[in-house]
């Protein structure tokens, strides 16, 4: 038996990151920047004031000094001419500071009449104006790989980047076999079960980014699953899900075997989870996920999200855990690593009692899955563990 | 001035929760399910095995016993007959228990030649059977509303629920105002800047569900906010970003008074952060962000985010704020309660030094809100304050 972070890197020794699109900066938000990209300008990209005010020479913005006003200076309107000693130029938030002035007073610190202001308190609080490119200059750069928030694409905006190259998203064609399984909406025999995994991994990796394909569900014989894995031609991941003991059979990797793929079968030491199958399939990578519901989504947030996030160039790492405090004691643990089904509110954790792998309900019900470590100790209410959020 | 809860309690008064629609489950994840969902069938829907084994009776389960192997389960495949005294049938995971068996040997325990097995360890470690029925019974409900998770969408389908009933996402019209402003792409005047709030809180609208529009520029004049307006018609929100203060004028408002609207405004005890308009107009919900990127975005998170939960029929309650410890001290805070960008790492939070409302680009570095409640005193180095991820 071998550990996740083994499996791990056995995984990733499968991938590599894919390559560039470009998209337009209105579908950036989620995605990956793949390189680094520069401001087109300075923002701003000219001295700008902070206040609604009026801009003098700081040289006269004393107490009591008077200006005669000569114009205006509005966002998208500034002043054409320069402020010379005696003026003043009316201006609004975020309008450019005209030639000659270099300092803002802001307006509830003047009394006006007609065209002739006067100001009435002292101006030692800062010149209220945002020099030329305080916020960026042309050049700077957003840093890739990153996965782009919505804070990102308004900075990108603000740079004037239209475009952004972006890390391609992965396909990932999803294969349930079975011959017990029906697809949603059918009328199963009493003795049929309705697939779920695929419907829940293809939830998954497109929150992770990825572009699932829920292919046809592979039967448990030969030219079902051959037919199946050519549907898949195309894809950068094959996810199968089940089929890896089908009566005294590894149908799925027999199948996958006689199709080309060097396979390789990792023994994990994790619970819930089995034998992982992986290898290259042409230009895919295929991984056997084990048919157990609760299994295949776990080894989904173990396995294929790492594998998912080293596709898209984001690095080659198991997923971060947070911490959280048992709100009761948690046995200790045997020789796999155990991922169990837990709630986590206000950095309190609560592990469930039952851990059934079968158990669905239960998993839905989680929102995170807490990990012990192989041979942890048992734990006292209070101890802080590890858990990855759902 | 008003607080922040008093605002937000004020803009909850405008909306309600939006109307259904039926969505085929394979798009469901994400959606907020609108409605109990029942199961149509238990899971699992027969007695089934939970290992590889044999399945015999389990009053002649004693160690030594001799069974004869008179057929085999597999999944999709059970096996039609009973079994009967000193008889046995090959189960496989998954499987239907025949009838007449209510114990699964796991094939470790056995030793078989031919059709002949003999138990060769003690049988004391529960039957191996999952009862029918042990996931969920049909009738079972998961309970809306609920943003479905992956996993969510996993049940739905074991539970045999091919289309689910959900929130409609409310459409939100985006309109950026102001004469200075340009689309992402364009080749700016120097007094002129890039449209970057509408194009942010698209971003995070889509993120939160919702259905973002993003409309033409609206620029200072009646005609043209007029015009845009007329655009906005149908969405269930509107979202204006600036013209609050052009010039002396609060423009938007005057127009959208003019076009029906009820409007309000709040001064809202918050950093950063300036007036807030908001009012019904029509069938829609209209509200007015301030122009400055940062305090639009932060508005977004603080304001929007909980209103669209609202009409996704979660609730009507304030972001909750997540807890970390300062990496270094923390300032006293005025009348009015702070948001401030931080990053937050293991749960230890770094407020930045600067938090200059025009910083773009540190909002975009940032990926937390500090809270600091109105008054707060100053906090050491270690103090657990509030945050709000980003």
């Amino acid at each position: 038996m071998i550990s996740v972070d083994e499996a791990l890197a056995r995984l990733f020794a499968l991938v590599s990151p894919l390559g560039n699109e470009t998209v337009p900066l209105i579908s950036a938000a989620g995605r990956v920047l793949a390189a680094d990209v520069a401001a087109r300008r300075d923002q701003p990209p000219f001295a700008a004031s902070a206040m609604d005010g009026y801009a003098v020479k700081a040289t006269e913005a004393g107490l009591h000094a008077q200006f005669k006003v000569i114009g205006e200076s509005a966002a998208g309107h500034g002043f054409d001419g320069a402020v010379k000693a005696g003026q003043a130029v009316r201006i609004f938030t975020g309008a450019p500071v005209p030639e000659g002035a270099s300092h803002v007073v802001i307006q509830e610190d003047v009394e006006r009449r007609g065209d002739l202001i006067t100001i009435v308190a002292p101006q030692d609080q800062g010149d209220n104006i945002r020099p030329l490119g305080t916020d960026f200059r042309s050049g700077d750069a957003i840093a890739g790989p990153r996965r782009l928030s919505p804070e990102d694409v308004a900075l990108l905006a603000a740079m004037n980047v239209a475009e952004v190259p972006v890390t391609r998203r992965p396909t990932v064609a999803l294969i349930s076999t079975g011959d017990e399984l029906v697809m949603p909406g059918e009328r199963p025999r009493r003795d049929q079960i309705i697939a779920s995994n695929t419907f829940g991994l293809h939830a998954l990796l497109t929150r992770l980014g990825a572009e699932p394909r829920l292919l046809p569900i592979a039967r448990d014989n030969r030219e079902s699953l051959e037919t199946t894995f050519w549907l898949a031609q195309g894809a950068d991941l094959i996810v199968t899900i089940g089929g890896a003991s089908v009566g005294d059979h590894d149908l799925v990797g027999d199948v996958a075997a006689a199709m080309g793929m060097e396979r390789a079968f990792y023994k994990i030491a994790m619970r819930p989870g089995k034998p992982l199958m992986a290898g290259r399939m042409g230009n895919a990578v295929m991984v056997g996920l084990p048919g157990n519901p609760v299994s295949a989504m776990v080894c989904g947030h173990i396995f294929l999200a790492p594998m998912i996030h080293a596709m898209l160039g984001l690095g080659a790492s198991r997923r971060p855990a947070l911490k959280a405090r048992l709100t009761r004691p948690l046995g200790a643990n045997g020789p796999r690593e155990h991922y169990q089904r837990a709630i986590v509110d206000q950095g309190k954790i609560t592990v469930f009692d039952r851990q059934d792998s079968s158990l669905l309900s239960l998993l839905s019900r989680a929102n995170a899955l807490a990990i012990s470590p192989p041979r942890a100790e048992a734990m006292p209410t209070g101890a802080e563990i590890d858990y990855i959020p759902l």
